[in-house]
C-alpha cells in the first residue's frame, strides 16, 4: 500500500472524504480511494455527543479499529486529543497506531479559544516523540470561527512543523492569496477544508494545496438526504437520489 | 407522550423513519415526528458487521439508549434477537424496557430459512410474558427474500399475534389483493415495508395498513448522497443535497 506521506502531493491534492461509520468507508474502498478521514462532528453526532466530546473517544477508537480490515489508509480525526494530558493523548495515539491507523489528526482549538502555540507544540511534540510512524496532521483553529490575519496561521503552522508536524491544516482558510501566503511559508505540506464556492478542490490544487478534506460535508449531506427520503415517502414522491440496493450493501460487509 | 401502539391506526399508518445514528433521530425529533425505529441493516453496516449479526447487538444496544433522551418514541429492530436463547432475547427486551424503549421488532428470518412457528412463537410468548408493556412487533419473513403466498404470511401473522405480539410485519408483501387479505384475516395492526413504486405510503394507506417502515431506503440513500458528496467535490460540481450547517447540526446535540 502507498504511504500515506506519498499521497500529499503540492498541486496535486490528496482528497480525502471524512467518514462517521463503516459503510461508507467501505464504498469509499470498494470504488478505489485510497485515503479516508473520519469527521469528529459525525462521529459525535452519530453518537449523540457533543462534537469532539471526551465522550466521543471511544467511538472514535471503535471507527477506527472497525476500518482496519478495508483496503485504505485512515487518518483519524481526534480532535483536542479528548485529554488535556499529553500522555493521555500519545497512549491513544499508540493505540490507533497498533490498530493500522496510518494518520491523525489533532486541533489547538479548545472551546471558544486556542491552546497556546507552546501547548499544543509540546503535545504534537510529544506524540511524534512517542509514535515516529505516525502521520501527525497538525490543525489550527485561527480561521475556524471567522476570518483572521493569516500571519496567525502561518505562525502556529511553522511551530507545529517545527514540533514535528508532517502536514499542517487551516479549516476555513480560503481566500487565494492566504492560501498561497500559507503554502509558500511552511516546509511541510498544506491540508485546507473545502468549502462550497468558496475553497473548490481545483482552486486549492492550483494553489498548492496537498490536500483537501471534506469535512463534515459529506456526514450532512447524508442527513440532508435521509430526511428528504422521509418526506418524499409520505408526501408520494421520488427519492431524493436512487440508493444502492440491499445487497449492494451487504456485499460492502463481512 | 402519545403511547405507541395508538399511534397504528388502519388506514392512518404512521410512517416510521428507520434510524441508524443519533444525528438523523435527532433531526426527525425536531421536525415533529412522533416515532422512529432503528434499521438493523443500518446499524450493523455502521458498526462494520453482517445485518443482523449476534456481535451487532452492542451497537443495537448502544444506539437505543444513545436515543433515550430526545422527544420521540423508539422502537428498536433487533433482528432474530441475537440469540438462540428465549431467555437471553427476553433479558436483551427487559434492559431495552428499562432504557425507555417503546416497542421492538423481532423477525422469524434465520439465515437463507425461516424459524418454525411454534420456536418464534413461543420467543414471542415469553418476550410478552416478561416484557408486558413493550408494543411487540413481529416480523414474518415469508415475502423478504421473494414472492409467496399470501397465506403463507397470513399463517404466521395469525400465530404469532396469538402469541401476543402486537402488530405483524411482512417486509416485502406488496401486492394489494394480498395486503388487503392478510389486513382482514389478521385482529392485530399491519405493518408493511414501503417499497419504492410498489408499496407506496397513500397505497399502504387506503389499503388498511397501520404502520409502514422506511427500513434500510435512508441509510442506503444517506450512502448515495454522501459517495455523490464526493464525487461532487472532485468534479466541481454542485453538492447533490443542500446540506444543513455545522451549527444545525450541533444545536441537536447534547
Amino acid at each position: 500500500m502507498t504511504s500515506f506521506a506519498a499521497l500529499h502531493v503540492p498541486g496535486r491534492p490528496l482528497l480525502l472524504p471524512n467518514v462517521w461509520e463503516f459503510g461508507f468507508a467501505a464504498a469509499l474502498a470498494a470504488a478505489g480511494h485510497p485515503a479516508v478521514g473520519t469527521t469528529s462532528l459525525g462521529v459525535s453526532a452519530a453518537a449523540g455527543l457533543a462534537d469532539g466530546a471526551p465522550e466521543s473517544r471511544a467511538a472514535t477508537v471503535a471507527l477506527a479499529k472497525s476500518l482496519a480490515p478495508l483496503d485504505i489508509l485512515v487518518s483519524v480525526d481526534l480532535a483536542d486529543g479528548f485529554s488535556a494530558d499529553p500522555e493521555e493523548v500519545a497512549d491513544l495515539v499508540a493505540e490507533l497506531a497498533d490498530a493500522g491507523v496510518a494518520g491523525i489528526n489533532l486541533e489547538d482549538g479548545r472551546a471558544d479559544t486556542l491552546a497556546p502555540i507552546v501547548v499544543q507544540a509540546a503535545l504534537l511534540a510529544k506524540v511524534r516523540e512517542r509514535v515516529p510512524g505516525m502521520f501527525l496532521n497538525a490543525r489550527t483553529d485561527t480561521h475556524w470561527l471567522g476570518a483572521g490575519p493569516a500571519a496567525d496561521a502561518i505562525t502556529r503552522a511553522r511551530a507545529y512543523a517545527d514540533a514535528g508536524a508532517d502536514c499542517v491544516f487551516v479549516p476555513g482558510l480560503h481566500e487565494p492569496a492566504d492560501v498561497a501566503e500559507l503554502v509558500e511559508a511552511v516546509d511541510v505540506p498544506v491540508n485546507l477544508l473545502h468549502l462550497p464556492g468558496k475553497a473548490t478542490f481545483s482552486g486549492l490544487a492550483s494553489l498548492g494545496v496537498a490536500r483537501v478534506s471534506l469535512g463534515s460535508t459529506p456526514y450532512r449531506v447524508a442527513l440532508s438526504a435521509a430526511l428528504s427520503t422521509v418526506d418524499s415517502v409520505r408526501d408520494g414522491a421520488e427519492l431524493p437520489m436512487k440508493p444502492p440496493s440491499y445487497g449492494d450493501i451487504t456485499a460492502l460487509l463481512p
